[in-house]
């Protein structure tokens, strides 16, 4: 996904969000502010917001000296969600088989509700609560159009193994929950992708050990520190694993920005949090996403009828 | 008002805004918000935001070359006012007579939902139907820690004339509910001060003749085109009319941003629509606000136990 003129306000929030949680001074807030106006000017539009969110959280880190300015952030997250781990495993076995599948995936993306760019911990905690008592209000938040379930099923029953990108910290509990289905019910081999340095509060290597996913699922980095995969800033050797992935899963608003354009077989779990995405994916702000760049990468039925 | 550092994503979201009713094509977007990227690292924050709100529409009027963008929403909204202007009257005429005053301020304060930087006329036109019926609606909005009613009403029992300055277009009909009430029931002589040229979708001389205000009030410019009166910006026959003023009615956030500061007696009607507003007013973001300017130039009991 290319990046808009709407994203650039955004930036700037985004500056500000992550200097206060870096404990910046006004001052300096105010001085990574004017970085950024002299940045904006140079920045290209056609690369995707996460490569200028790179670029915003290595300026904050460089000026506040703060090298991992969530890392308690992420902690108290990976804490809480951990708590909620017991209820969403009875959950998922209290219920028939053939829905168990479904409701991992939704709790996956349940999960990517979570998200220091824009709640605080306590209201989100809420809202999970919310969501895991509330059949209605998941099903009320998706339509085929952008959660293509029965491809995700297919598509899964012919593979052997799948590349699982991570995204938040405290969301990777609810990753777990779908990691462990796809390993113990659906014996799937799963390689699980966190960040190669902080960003923001995206989950690094701790954080997947402490949340037990090494338990199901190889740990790797892609050595990268963008909010969002963006592959040229990636290790040589996460390129190849995820050039012959046979099926890639890709959480997050940060991941979709970043691989959108891509042809890898890529299911984008996520919620649409941000004006632009809903757009870019045709859905509305909080609707639950899953989709796949195999669909969008097929001619529709009017393309090829015109031809 | 200071500017805070939250105004400049802000200021940014107000350029694209700005921008794109006036019709500029995704470059010059571009180029305005590089224009602006350019002046934040010089604006003071001691300044209001009011006067980056001058610069802003300068900016985009002198490069776009419209003058005056919002001319046409501008005339919409004042039509669509004007629809509701009979039912409005009905409403004040068929209530007791003690409580004709407080309908009528608060006519003037659900008018200011009219803002083009934030809805479009629709949205408004629904909302305001919701809260001129919905009683409950309106009170639950208001506290009078921000809402002094009494001081405002024991104040114009005193005063001969109100100096009264308007805000947005569409408004301007629910200002006039109020003006013909002050000077038909009270007997005050008015006077309607509007901007000098055009900004944003501020009201100038033309919508408050459109809106009848001339019926029942003098109609002055304050010289200046800046969003919320700064009076350096002002005509020296305006600021003297200011200064010598006897009641000053405020209408909108604009006003409240350039205005804050002052010492004059200044009742500032308003409904609370930005997050720093709020905070600096001590309200909630959609609180219906009756604040005035003596009311804080007075130490507070603390203050005075503390010497």
């Amino acid at each position: 996904m290319k990046t808009y003129l709407d994203c650039i306000p955004c930036f700037y929030q985004q500056v500000l969000k992550a200097a206060r949680v870096s404990g910046a001074s006004e001052e300096v807030q105010r001085e990574l502010l004017n970085n950024l106006s002299e940045i904006i000017p140079k920045f290209s539009l056609n690369t995707t917001p996460a490569e200028m969110g790179k670029k915003i959280y290595t300026m904050i880190s460089k000026i506040t000296g703060k090298k991992d300015p969530y890392r308690e952030i992420k902690e108290e997250s990976n804490k809480i969600a951990l708590k909620m781990y017991p209820e969403m495993k009875v959950r998922i076995k209290n219920i028939d088989k053939d829905k168990q599948l479904f409701t991992a995936v939704k709790l996956a993306i349940i999960g990517n509700i979570i998200d220091f760019g824009i709640e605080d911990m306590e209201s989100i905690q809420e809202k999970i609560h919310i969501m895991l008592n509330d059949e209605f209000n998941f099903q009320k938040n998706i339509d085929e159009k952008y959660f293509d379930y029965s491809t995700f099923q297919q598509y899964l029953s012919e593979v052997d193994s799948v590349l699982y990108l991570a995204d938040n910290s405290g969301e990777v509990v609810f990753d777990r929950i779908l990691i462990e289905h796809l390993v113990n019910s659906y014996h799937k081999n799963v390689i699980y992708v966190v960040k190669g340095k902080p960003v923001s509060n995206d989950a690094l290597v701790d954080d997947a050990i402490f949340c037990g996913i090494n338990q199901f699922a190889n740990i790797i980095s892609s050595g990268a520190d963008s909010p969002g995969i963006v592959l040229k800033y990636c290790s040589p050797e996460f390129i190849r694993i995820f050039d012959e992935a046979e099926m890639i899963i890709s959480k997050g608003q940060g991941n979709y920005e970043a691989l959108s354009d891509k042809e890898n077989p890529i299911f984008f779990l996520l919620i649409a949090k941000c004006p632009l995405i809903a757009r870019h994916i045709g859905c509305k702000i909080g609707d639950f996403v899953l989709e796949n760049s195999l669909r969008k990468g097929m001619p529709s039925v009017d393309f090829i009828e015109s031809k």
